[in-house]
């Protein structure tokens, strides 16, 4: 171990990572320098002194122990070292996202009555995570009764639409949703800032002849467009985008590449709804290449490989991240009835509780052992 | 004009834009093209031919009417197309966000009765969209009537800290704002997906000595940083920070740069909280120069220029755009009663507003020239 330099050395697998002084002095969550209720630093790093040093530090098998120059000492367990220096993933964190296509996917359900259990919960986010969107079985089906279901996961985003909106036809349609017409798949609201994190589609009634549910994996159709084509994902992914829904009460705009990405190229929020996505008037080129990318997409939105589709059935309800998933649904006759009320939540409600869950459950796991 | 390369040529000031077919064809906004109650296509346009040309276009003083190879033919005014081609601003569009110190700020204010005059309503939004917050006096000064408030501009943004929350002192504070601390000038929520857009602050007493409120302008600090060093600047816009809040039954984790450039490198979203902020263990000297880049940002929103600093009075409401603004207060004694209330709403909220607004007012002002 070598700090003269400034730096503590973590040695791993080979690699060297050095730690800064003020990396680690930062991370010191004693009960005196950040506040257990919020994990909230109790002072203000930005006045932590420019010259803040170690001044020792002690290794054993379970970590290190260090002194800075500001006086403070702190012992550091290595495995929350390999995690901060990002060597090693938090227990709780969320699963990897997982793109899939109908062969591979194992749809996420949850029975509705399993509810409270916390493995059940756990399970279904899990999976929820993993493939972006779940499916709730046999919940109540009375009308509003999808309040109470999505708030098990979160606060309702309310929009203009209100806390909740209806699904079925409506003789003045202010959307193509409220008709009987077939919907492609599509992504929700992607002219609104923020765009709603997460839908739920609850079925009430689906009774109507057609009107099959088609849920379509955001993330597979990108990786695929993307080595498919990777002159088209560049613009979808660069070129921004006016996303707009106009009447006469509301006007929204939102500009956006297509496909947005996170500093590591990552899919971080796809938004595709064709019907109200407006391109910039660039050179001909790009825009070319922005026109067939769209069209590539679609087409491959479309593929039966990436379709999964199914009919809702009364107590139903899906719950889909709008950031990933796309969602529509085949053309539906007038010869039954066919009722489904949606809402939104934000994503930070189903994070935050899974990682709690799953703090909950090692722990719990952790208890049963050492009882053991 | 020339369509034959397949562009119409649109002749601006020594420019000359291409308009590409496609383009044009989708911003037709023909009634039978669009539904005019959601400015959603009827059509989808991924299934227009490949090769759609203008076959011909005749351009008068007001515009031009365009005939394409699929028969759909359309009347583009000049205006529109100026517009769609990025040559001129919508008369509908928010106005440019005005970086300020105290020297040249001009608060905009709402009295609160006059809140349903559509002029002064319109007036205090574009204040608020130039300068990243607008006080609203005179309101009503019961609990909870900030609900009723802050849902005139949009709909209620809720947490897992609930629809509203209380800013006074308590005797387990959850969060430092629930002390009598200073609170250095920062945005709420960065750990949140995604973060709240709007927050409101009301004020129902202030009776205690100090507790004074400092807004500081994010665009203006993010300004002058870039000035003064582009370095610290480009890793304050680059290096992806992880944001937390962890208490025992929740965990909130955001991960995102503190400066969020959108691609022409305007101000997107500003994220600074320094007490839970988590820069990851890269190369030191990245890192060095993102804690000297955190420590110049804070300084700068200390400055006396850039802080506009007042003693909110009963019945005053803050409204900020937390993605740009950032808020704080000075310490405050127990020698008085202090009990805030704050709540959340999203942007489009009052972005859509301002354009219905804008497109109302203008009309009005249009009947009336053509009355006079």
């Amino acid at each position: 171990m070598n700090w003269e330099s400034g730096f503590l050395e973590l040695h791993h697998q080979g690699q060297v990572i050095p730690l800064m002084a003020e990396w680690l002095r930062q991370l010191s969550d004693a009960p005196d320098q950040i506040d257990h209720n919020s994990y909230q630093r109790f002072y203000d790093p930005t006045q932590l002194p420019n010259d803040l040093a170690i001044v020792e530090a002690q290794a054993n098998d379970q970590g290190v122990e260090i002194l800075f120059s500001d006086g403070h000492r702190h012992f550091y367990p290595l495995e929350r070292m390999m995690i901060e220096a990002g060597l090693q993933t938090h227990p709780d964190d969320l699963p990897q996202p997982t793109p899939w296509t109908i062969d591979t996917l194992t749809p996420p359900i949850l029975q509705w009555e399993n509810r409270h259990d916390s493995w059940a919960r756990h399970q279904v986010l899990d999976g929820f995570f993993k493939y972006g969107f779940a499916l709730l079985r046999d919940t109540p089906s009375t009308e509003d009764s999808l309040l109470d279901i999505a708030q098990v996961f979160g606060p309702i985003r309310e929009t203009n639409w209100g806390r909740l909106f209806n699904v079925r036809t409506e003789a003045v349609a202010t959307d193509l949703a409220y008709t009987g017409l077939a919907l492609t798949a599509h992504t929700d609201n992607p002219y609104r800032r923020s765009v709603p994190g997460i839908q739920f589609l609850h079925c009430l009634a689906n009774d109507a002849t057609g009107g099959e549910s088609t849920i379509v994996d955001g993330l597979s159709i990108c990786t695929a467009l993307k080595q498919q084509s990777p002159a088209e994902y560049d613009v979808l992914s660069s070129l921004p985008i006016s996303f707009r829904y106009l009447s006469k009460d509301v006007n929204d705009r939102e500009t956006a590449p297509m496909i947005r990405l996170d500093s590591s190229g990552n899919l971080r929020q796809l938004r595709l709804s064709t019907r109200l996505d407006f391109a910039p008037a660039v050179d001909p080129e790009t825009l070319k290449t922005f026109y067939a990318g769209r069209r590539h997409l679609a087409r491959l939105a479309a593929e039966p490989r990436f379709v999964f589709s199914f009919k809702l059935k009364k107590g139903d309800c899906l719950m889909m991240d709008n950031h990933r998933t796309l969602h529509g649904r085949t053309a539906f006759a007038e010869d039954g009835f066919r009722f489904l009320q949606g809402c939104y939540i934000d994503h930070d409600g189903p994070e935050s509780q899974y990682r709690t869950l799953s703090r909950h459950l090692r722990q719990t796991q952790t208890a049963q052992t050492v009882a053991a």
